[in-house]
């Protein structure tokens, strides 16, 4: 397991950490002040300066990619099925121009929430299905273009409104299914705030190996959690025990950017520079 | 698949639900009332009226009891293991004299939470294990007292405070472990709101079979859910296929009462006969 006690080299900053103290550009400037050496864009925020000035940007300041938030949102009523795929083609290519090592997929939930406007369904067997079906399809793209897909499976409580992938087991068997080979082209994001909690993580990681494994975020579960959403903890604030997880995914090879992800009314309401510089101090001490 | 439509015959009420607006003895009474022909005690609720009271208007009202709310908690450091094994015995007592046919487990999460004043730990192994030692030793007590167990695995965000058995298929790992007898000492308590996520739920109740579903609980997800806790849904305002999840269940010769169980600030806010006559109303339509 790498020691992350000295320095920060290998932390990805996940660019909806600080989503709510200034756009893209502003963020990746924030990197390079700290010597970040890599970042993972969420789309709506490259979207909001623009594709080509987020690629000058990621250039300029000379940063990596660990990876592009996000493709997904499969599940849709009929009328919805083509915005979903040409939404996720350009998700690839956007990936792509931004040389991110992968695009990270969040998979959706029932299709009323994934693809607002389809028609209202209770049915997840029906969403598991159209999840696996979209991923197939996407897949092909993918693999032509070169970009990875990493599916991430979504903590439970996101199952019907966001993401119907909630296990490592589930994801790893739609992975085994849809890219037997172990090709490198479909793997996993794992997030240890999504899966700290299941009996079956040190398996269902071994199981993974190296070839699946094609992220790893991190961030921490508060008790009390008050807000299903919007309400991650810092790494050390709270109960997943992260170097231990950290150290089944690195046990399998794992040797890239951990990245840092939190959502968090509390932390997008401190000024960016001191949520960078705890990040920073935590992922040195707590990861 | 049992028919709802016409009558409430089959729907017993968790106490819990109806827990702000009256004691143990004013909810009894208000069954009765409205033709409810079984609840479902919490102990807290029990031990407030008095055990022997609460004995008595059950009696008196000539209900029958789905179960027990609850043992468990079996998470504990050394120093509070003593505790959690008396109040546990006392538990089975407890549902034996009060005419229960199974003791609900909520197995608990990490030692701090689970029984507080434990030396606090973030080794959810740990807790695995600890779980599932208590429970094979509180075992051979309620066999003893003819007091089935009936383990419910918890929605996965209430791991680390609550309980640490999240699936069913981590539930009926420990009772094939504990009883692979199928004696019926050990089985299932299976709640809609905490499992309906589950890509693997199908399977997993037709594995559990007849022998382990010992109860069988309802209510709805909502989205958005605003609270962890206290925000569970009427049966028909959520998200959750309930009937179709009853249809799996009953499909495995499941033929008891079917557990009502909300726990919700916005249901504690209104009258007791209010909340009971829309449990009614929607256990006809919903369930």
């Amino acid at each position: 397991m790498r020691d992350f006690s000295a320095d920060h080299r290998w932390l990805s900053l996940n660019t909806a950490t600080v989503r709510k103290q200034g756009n893209f550009v502003e963020i990746v400037d924030a990197c390079a002040r700290h010597g970040v050496r890599a970042v993972s864009p969420w789309r709506d925020q490259v979207a909001d300066v623009g594709l080509d000035r987020a690629v000058k940007a990621v250039k300029g300041a000379g940063l990596d990619l660990s990876g592009y938030c996000r493709g997904g949102m499969f599940v849709a009523d009929a009328g919805h099925r083509q915005e979903s795929r040409d939404d996720n083609r350009r998700a690839v290519d956007e990936a792509k121009a931004l040389g991110a090592p992968c695009l990270v997929l969040v998979v959706g939930g029932l299709p009323q929430f994934s693809r607002p406007g389809s028609a209202p369904s209770k049915n997840l067997a029906d969403a598991h299905r159209m999840v696996e079906e979209e991923i197939a399809y996407l897949l092909d793209y993918a693999r032509k273009a070169g970009m990875p897909l990493a599916l991430e499976p979504l903590h439970p409580m996101y199952a019907a409104d966001r993401a119907c992938v909630n296990t490592m087991r589930q994801a790893l068997d739609i992975c085994d299914r849809l890219d037997p080979a172990k090709s490198g082209a479909l793997g996993l994001a794992v997030d240890v705030y999504h899966v700290y909690w299941d009996f079956e993580l040190k398996a269902q990681i071994a199981r993974a190996g190296r070839e699946r494994i094609l992220a790893f975020h991190v961030c921490d579960w508060l008790v009390p959690t008050r807000d299903l959403l919007l309400d991650r903890g810092m790494m050390g604030d709270g109960v997943a025990d992260i170097p231990a997880i950290r150290a089944l995914v690195e046990a399998q090879g794992f040797n890239g950017y951990v990245e840092v992800e939190l959502l968090s009314n509390d932390w997008w309401s401190r000024p960016m520079d001191d949520v960078i510089t705890t990040c920073l101090a935590r992922f040195r001490s707590a990861v």
